[in-house]
């Protein structure tokens, strides 16, 4: 039905077959060569088919950072306590709405033996941890807050642990992290094919039996005897679909992946009636800190009015931001805070009262004086019954005050998407009424995760590659067409 | 690929037809009664399949309104200028974020011999104007504020102008029209089959050339010649569609449409292919005026502050408060602005104090107060800096003050959804590659319409009696198939 672009072919359309194997994974990010690999353990033969001209995908250039928790040797060595419970409570209060209650379940549960199999596939973990940031450290400390579980509201659902664990590099923890799981999928024996793009599912009587793919400009058709999984990134990368799902996108101005996040495999999925979910969703990363000691200061919109704890995560901050204020917001700091961030961004305004600033910023008239009046009220006692904000970083700010501008035109919003495929906990891919389609499998940002809309950084590197484990090793496991 | 429930039937799986048709109408509601219409007089044979004993749909419960504008014969009466390109500007900016301009345009420039055309088919209007209500009034007239065209910012980008069209009648208005479209298309010749179920789409060599409908558990399978029009309404009554499309409308108290409003329609199409839009996006009423002088107050938050300009259409507040603050509001107002709104809803909470209110309703300390002395401040000049509510409703409020409960559990938050099909401004249903599927066409809510994610009451109504005509039409017009 759909046309020459992405429409399935039926098997005697394709003619011959120019490869054969029995688990086709397409992508070799993160999620395909996870799958890939375990496809391997299982016995199958696997050939990754890949469009860039080697392995790495979006999680290549990521920060690295896999969230991992349940009272890892990293946590427990920097003195956390956490627990399968512990996590899960954490998960589902962070995923949601409406979260994948079986993924996050079967995710936490599965989370500390995910730590022992990346680091038996060599990635290594320094058992320190860095307070400043919820990325990268500027060292090679292995542990991190990526998802403000020592903020309001998790710090009161769930006990605090941090859970982002970063492989010990100084810098492209991402890179580092591929390199590992690459090499693994390679040591295990899969097959690749790169500078290879896939431009169509084969089907044979409703099952999904190869793709049709090309590679410079010859045709390559694959047969897999027992399935695809689609590991092909997310559609960060493609407006249209950001226009018609997810439009508050389209307000980013870094995008987090590579070109190949075009949709692609999320579409040649629904057009062998597969379901999608979250399609609206996107992680926003509005890295402001490090250093941790700007979140002293407030955040306020273009009303002048604080609506987050500056505490939490950056990317609640920059979902809030992008999704409901038109990425317009504004961190005011006083002398006391005050410091350039990491990346060098430095206040764009310093005034000596709040009205100067206000008008400088261009705020309502008393606007931003109301809400520093109300904020140094409570803030004279430690506490923020506002937004709260833990108490440690609540002190009174006092003019002069500098602030931070950062609307979209002067900051960074970093998006990529969150919504995808319906798929099973054992990465089967679901098609319209609810029933797996037999022979295609996905993992990774191809497919709605772990979260459906709140992120934590490692989320996605950590859905990636375990639910990819878990797709490929279900379709190695398929029966076999011949 | 997608199983029994919804997965097309080829034509040679279905056997012999029962009945054959030029065009087949999904749905008696709005838009399927005027793609019936429109299709007979093009001069096709037109069956119209409807699941309940008879026309109506969620139309026949609605309140009625149809959004019409550019200058109508009861704008003009009213004393109101309106132009096509006034109208357009407006639906722009209220339509969006990135509303379907070609859509957008088309509706404007039609709206004017859409009047007409409604007229010519018994629909009749007061020419007098209700300013209370942004929906039903409460005598006959024809003639509603229904989008906040009154209200900053459309009050800037257009010259404002009712546009909420009702038909002459004390109540019930939405059944009402519902009587004059359905036998507009009863008198045109349309056949109909009631109590009659779609379950698949019929194909052939990727075409859609019927419906495999059942009636009393019997089976029932129509040929359409020339083209099948889906009008079978929108998800509201899916949760399972919800849950992955737009987890926000669960909290909706008060679903609009009926039980047929569950996306059957949208999947079905899905299934051969089709693509979607705006998934995520539902229009919210929360009915809280008339009357209008309740606009006087402010509406807050849980943190205690002000989130928009309370004259704006109740949907948008619905919308904000939904989407972003957890169907979590209470509208504030003094005893000089106090009455029972027309729902009998009325303040839970009276107090002597700020204070002592923001106690009783549980704000943070000293939040509604801050909230209360900026808003006081500029309305002792008549201005809202923070918000733009319109200086004439803007004066100080001043203790005691009385507080309405606006929570979802005390007041009614009404959704429907808005996404759906994505179709050309023809009514072709287009594919995942964005090419118009051939025998399919669509209107209505089974539509993503000239609504992306902004709305004004009478645009659902507005969208799917115009564009259900072009979508009969273009079906009429089709090549027909032996």
């Amino acid at each position: 039905m759909v046309d020459g672009g992405i429409r399935p072919l039926e098997v005697a359309e394709v003619g011959s077959f120019d490869l054969t194997t029995d688990v086709l994974v397409v992508g070799f990010g993160a999620a395909g060569s996870c799958a890939a690999h375990a496809a391997r353990e299982a016995g199958a033969e696997v050939l990754i088919v890949e469009r860039a001209s080697g392995p790495g995908g979006a999680a290549a250039s990521s920060e690295g950072i896999v969230y991992l928790g349940g009272g890892t040797p990293v946590q427990r060595a920097c003195g956390f306590e956490d627990s399968v419970d512990n996590m899960t409570r954490y998960l589902l209060a962070a995923c949601g709405p409406e979260p994948d209650e079986a993924k996050v379940v079967a995710y936490a549960e599965a989370s500390l033996g995910h730590f022992d199999w990346l680091t038996e596939r060599g990635v290594e973990y320094d058992a320190r941890l860095d307070v400043e940031t919820q990325m990268a450290p500027a060292g090679t400390e292995g542990l991190v807050w990526s998802g403000g579980e020592d903020a309001w509201p998790f710090n009161e659902i769930a006990v605090p642990a941090p859970r982002g664990h970063l492989a010990r590099t100084k810098r492209s923890t991402g890179w580092l992290l591929m390199q590992c799981l690459a090499g693994a999928a390679l040591g295990a024996g899969a097959a690749v094919s790169t500078d290879t793009r896939v431009d169509r599912l084969v089907v044979d009587d409703g099952r999904v039996v190869g793709v049709l793919a090309s590679r410079f400009g010859e045709r390559l058709a694959v047969k897999a005897r027992r399935g695809v999984v689609l590991s092909a990134g997310g559609f960060i990368w493609n407006d249209g679909m950001l226009r018609r799902h997810a439009p508050q996108l389209l307000l980013g101005t870094w995008k987090v992946g590579t070109e190949a996040d075009d949709g692609r495999g999320i579409e040649m999925a629904q057009a062998v009636g597969a379901r999608v979910k979250n399609m609206h969703a996107g992680e926003v990363a509005l890295p402001v800190i490090p250093p941790r000691q700007l979140i002293e200061g407030i955040i306020v919109d273009g009303s002048g009015q604080r609506f987050i704890n500056e505490d939490t995560y950056m990317g609640r901050v920059g979902q809030a931001a992008l999704y409901g204020r038109d990425a317009t917001c504004f961190l005011v700091i006083d002398e006391a805070g005050y410091t350039p961030n990491w990346m060098g961004l430095e206040a764009s305004w310093v005034c000596e009262t709040v009205g100067a600033l206000e008008v400088e910023i261009g705020l309502p008239p008393g606007s931003l004086e109301a809400t520093l009046d109300l904020y140094n009220r409570h803030a004279e006692t430690g506490s923020d019954p506002v937004f709260y904000k833990r108490p440690g970083r609540v002190r009174p700010l006092r003019a002069p005050l500098g602030a931070f501008d950062l609307r979209r035109g002067s900051a960074p919003y970093a998006p990529f998407t969150l919504g995808g495929l319906e798929t099973t906990v054992a990465g089967e891919v679901l098609d319209l009424a609810g029933a797996p389609i037999p022979g295609l499998f996905a993992a990774g940002r191809t497919t709605a995760g772990v979260c459906s809309f709140g992120y934590a950084s490692g989320l996605s590197l950590g859905d990636s590659t375990l639910f990819g484990r878990f797709a490929g090793a279900t379709a190695a496991r398929s029966a076999t067409v011949i």
